[in-house]
């Protein structure tokens, strides 16, 4: 076998251990916890259904990428919790370390396409990026909300700090925040989120 | 809400139950069973990675989709095991209703498109569907190997069946066969495969 397809290779083995990361998220049903493989998955699907609901018009293919890589650096790095104040200290250079690694392990051109695409994620600064976060923060309200709200409740989650988080989801899409904003408001009534 | 994106949403959080459809294969590392949701995401991952290989141009994006949405019927129709021949009696019966049931849940539109794309990859027939069957036995195979062929083993699985399902594999990818043929070979001599 010659020697890129067995970098390439290396690597589409090396990532099935994304499938053993765990999230805080619980599955519909009030499942077990979700894994970071399941939660790309149901992000880049979502993505492709939702797409017509982005502000500004999307590289569809891309934004799906991106949601399918977005989380490998997290084999090395794990995962950190959206509230966890003190783990999102070091994130960063839990992930800058995971990212070096891990796509150092593709032929030269594809890792960096890939961190490119990563690097481009973590910015913000496109409209694919901002759509994507978009769907990596109403993948998990969308099962958090089907629970109960019982994800917040464990962790004594505040409004203040989920509308922090889900404010970006307006960057990518104003339509799809109302959605969440919806949910927001109706687990502050039920008491599901502190207030 | 409007109609369509209630809709929509419904069908986002049906499909969470994709997580729950356990396969035969098992994670590298000796893992547990993987489920249809990582597998898809796997698959979809590396079917972007090698597209080079592929034996005719295709539409990565397509392809992508393809992968991640192919086993949504299993959700009600269960998973059945490449090598479970009782199964694969009833199998396109149980994956027709399924496909029905799910897929109605997404306006009319979107229902016709991912029906339309789900036919297409059973049916073989394009570039596409070949390529995404290719990975769709080459995730799994690349799993069983790193383990061994322990999925093999217990199942009793001869070469002569192994190379039955792998010989589609050759159809969206000669190269890729070459890869799959050197593991099945390895796992004849270790007597993983009864031959």
């Amino acid at each position: 076998m010659d020697d890129r397809l067995k970098k390439q290779l290396d690597f589409a083995l090396e990532i099935d251990k994304e499938k053993n990361i765990f999230r805080q998220t619980h599955l519909s049903g009030h499942g077990r916890n979700e894994n970071d493989a399941e939660h790309a998955w149901h992000m880049a699907i979502m993505a492709y259904l939702l797409r017509e609901y982005a502000n500004e018009e999307v590289d569809i293919a891309k934004v799906m990428l991106m949601c399918l890589i977005h989380d490998i650096v997290e084999i090395d790095a794990g995962d950190t919790y959206a509230y966890d104040s003190v783990g999102l200290t070091t994130q960063k250079a839990r992930e800058d370390a995971a990212k070096e690694r891990i796509y150092s392990l593709l032929p030269e051109d594809q890792k960096a396409e890939l961190i490119a695409l990563f690097d481009e994620f973590e910015a913000y600064e496109t409209p694919e990026a901002r759509f994507a976060h978009s769907m990596d923060n109403l993948q998990p309200i969308m099962l958090n909300n089907s629970n109960g709200g019982a994800d917040w409740r464990e962790h004594g989650v505040s409004a203040e700090k989920v509308y922090a988080r889900q404010s970006k989801t307006r960057l990518g899409s104003e339509k799809l925040f109302e959605v969440v904003d919806g949910i927001i408001r109706e687990n502050i009534r039920k008491g599901n989120l502190t207030e």
